[in-house]
């Protein structure tokens, strides 16, 4: 018998995944977490509206989504205030990034992004044989001159940047993003994963121009509006662009419920707005819990804070075990020198009393190791 | 302003889709359909249990879902009687071939698959650049010596066959596949679309063996369960193919309410014997129907009936049109001499009322132009 013949591309991949889910690591421990903090979802949920739109059309998961998602194109469009051609829904912004990437990217073409920003998109070029150039964090943001730089002296076909940034939290003023984007070199398009933008200030946000080829965004129900499980992203570009998604995506890919629940949340911005204030409440408490302990919070523009735990990656490290073997999800960033931060999502106050009771016992932990 | 660089692949590329929805027929008409008859579809609905379990898991859509599907795997594992390592869970079997095509089909590499088999696995050979072979039915079946003396013929990476096929709903029995899988060349991979399984006889089912790494298998909720919408599918086959998926796959593109659904859907085996009672019965009424106006229809192995009307694909193309015209949304093969059939899948007594009450006049008008 013969095995199958794979692409060298495939031969060449490691198993790797980007991210162990925390289900696998309460399996490994043999205990449920107590608080989930780790993975920036929503635990202030979706809107009830969009709970009850889910469970009325459970019993209608017999029927295919409609492939077009056009009910949802047209809300979000309306919502935007752009067309509906200058969209397209994906099985969430992970899925938007692998056509994204597919379309632009063959073997040995570059891509530029920050070391230790989002690795699910490094997971991406790698698995349709990108060369990857990395530049570092700059004060703990992103940094948009070294990104263009890298960009003009690599020939990048794309750039990827995240703001609100991921694992930080910390932002970018548009102005930063218009003038990054005059600075691209000829054929260079910017990837703006802007997945926290419903937590960002409004001086964040450049305006949504869909006659721009050069940039593509990404948005998402996972993050504000508390439907990470339903798997529904989307992008915002030229229609030329977002068009040729058409091209290769799984036509059929978002579940039909998910298509009803974005549509019923996206008509609840008051519900939006309640998490906002429970977010700003949560990362405040965050702050405070961390200076209890002598540690910074940075300031964050994101459902989440990351705490410089205030030495090298491996006392951070330490402190992120001591925190999940008491019950606490959390995460941390992958590289120096931000991996000195640990990572903790915005949660409700009872939540938050576990990260609070945990805190301090990882932190004599890890000192005294 | 420059455009981005698509790779010369994507370039190559057409706009078009797969399919196009029954919605978007809808939205062209100006009016919803009385029947849905189409995509093969389980108008009978998910199980009760498996309703409930999804509702239930609505409000907990803020997590996202398991990655691993590890509570699905076992429960599949356990349910087929193999290792949950020769199992993959992934967005529906359209999400599932592309995964395979992608690790094994670089530009240039030939893929065979039978004049008229399911177009979106055609969609994604074309997708990465493989060159599809097609070779034709023989009396309405696939034909397996046509695909392997094609696959030896063009030193083929990968066949496709469908068991039942869609969209004639004819079956081979498993010896047939099984001396196929011997006679395959070296290094050639068969890909089992057993999308319709669970309504062949059993003697359509060849032994589930995960150790030859010639084979995989693809299952789905779509069909059976009913659980087209929800967008899971799972490939079985030899451990260290099915988990080079993970290679390359969206890791977190199960919605996991769709994990809930599919977990519950399958402890409902009950629920399943009634849909199977349900689509016999149907079929005979479509048949039934058909040979009321001289049409015949072809046995049937899955939730579908493929009716002769008798004449060239144009006459089958103007009942068709007919049907929808009428309210009965329906299809057909794509290509002679299949095409001299329509396609309708199994319904309730209310939904074939429809097609009962529409298929006559649908063939007068066609008779008349």
């Amino acid at each position: 018998m013969t095995h199958p013949r794979y692409t060298e591309l495939a031969q060449s991949l490691p198993a790797s995944v980007p991210f162990v889910g925390p289900e696998a690591q309460e399996r490994a421990q043999g205990r449920r977490f107590d608080a989930r903090l780790g993975a920036n979802e929503s635990v202030f949920g979706p809107s009830p509206r969009a709970i009850a739109a889910m469970q009325a059309a459970a019993a209608e998961a017999w029927m295919y989504g409609d492939p077009t998602n056009f009910d949802l194109k047209e809300a979000l469009a309306a919502h935007h205030g752009i067309t509906p051609d200058a969209l397209t829904v994906g099985e969430g912004i992970d899925g938007l990034l692998g056509v994204l990437v597919r379309l632009l990217i063959a073997p040995g073409d570059t891509v530029v992004t920050s070391d230790g920003a989002y690795p699910t998109f490094n997971y991406h070029v790698a698995g349709f044989g990108g060369q990857l150039v990395k530049v570092p964090y700059r004060d703990d943001h992103e940094d948009p001159d070294a990104l263009v730089a890298a960009a003009i002296e690599h020939k990048a076909k794309l750039v990827y940047l995240a703001n609100p940034d991921n694992p930080m939290g910390t932002w970018l003023p548009a102005k930063r993003i218009t003038a990054m984007l005059a600075a691209l070199p000829e054929g260079c398009l910017l990837c703006l994963d802007e997945a926290y933008a419903d937590f960002a200030p409004t001086q964040a946000i450049p305006p949504l121009d869909t006659t721009d080829p050069r940039l593509v965004r990404m948005r998402t129900f996972s993050k504000a509006y508390g439907m990470a499980g339903a798997r529904v992203g989307y992008a915002i570009g030229a229609p030329e662009l977002v068009q040729s998604f058409d091209k290769v995506r799984n036509h059929f890919g978002v579940n039909r419920i998910a298509q009803a629940g974005a549509l019923a949340a996206l008509g609840d911005q008051g519900w939006m707005d309640k998490v906002r204030a429970d977010v700003a409440t949560a990362r405040d408490e965050i702050g405070a819990i961390a200076a209890r302990h002598g540690l910074r919070a940075l300031p964050s523009a994101t459902n989440f804070v990351a705490v410089d735990c205030g030495a090298e990656g491996d006392f951070a490290r330490k402190v992120l075990a001591g925190l999940v073997s008491r019950g606490v999800f959390a995460r941390m960033p992958f590289v120096a020198p931000q991996d000195r931060c640990i990572r903790v999502s915005a949660g409700r106050p009872e939540d938050l009393a576990h990260f609070k009771a945990a805190l301090g016992p990882a932190l004599a932990d890890a000192r005294s190791t």
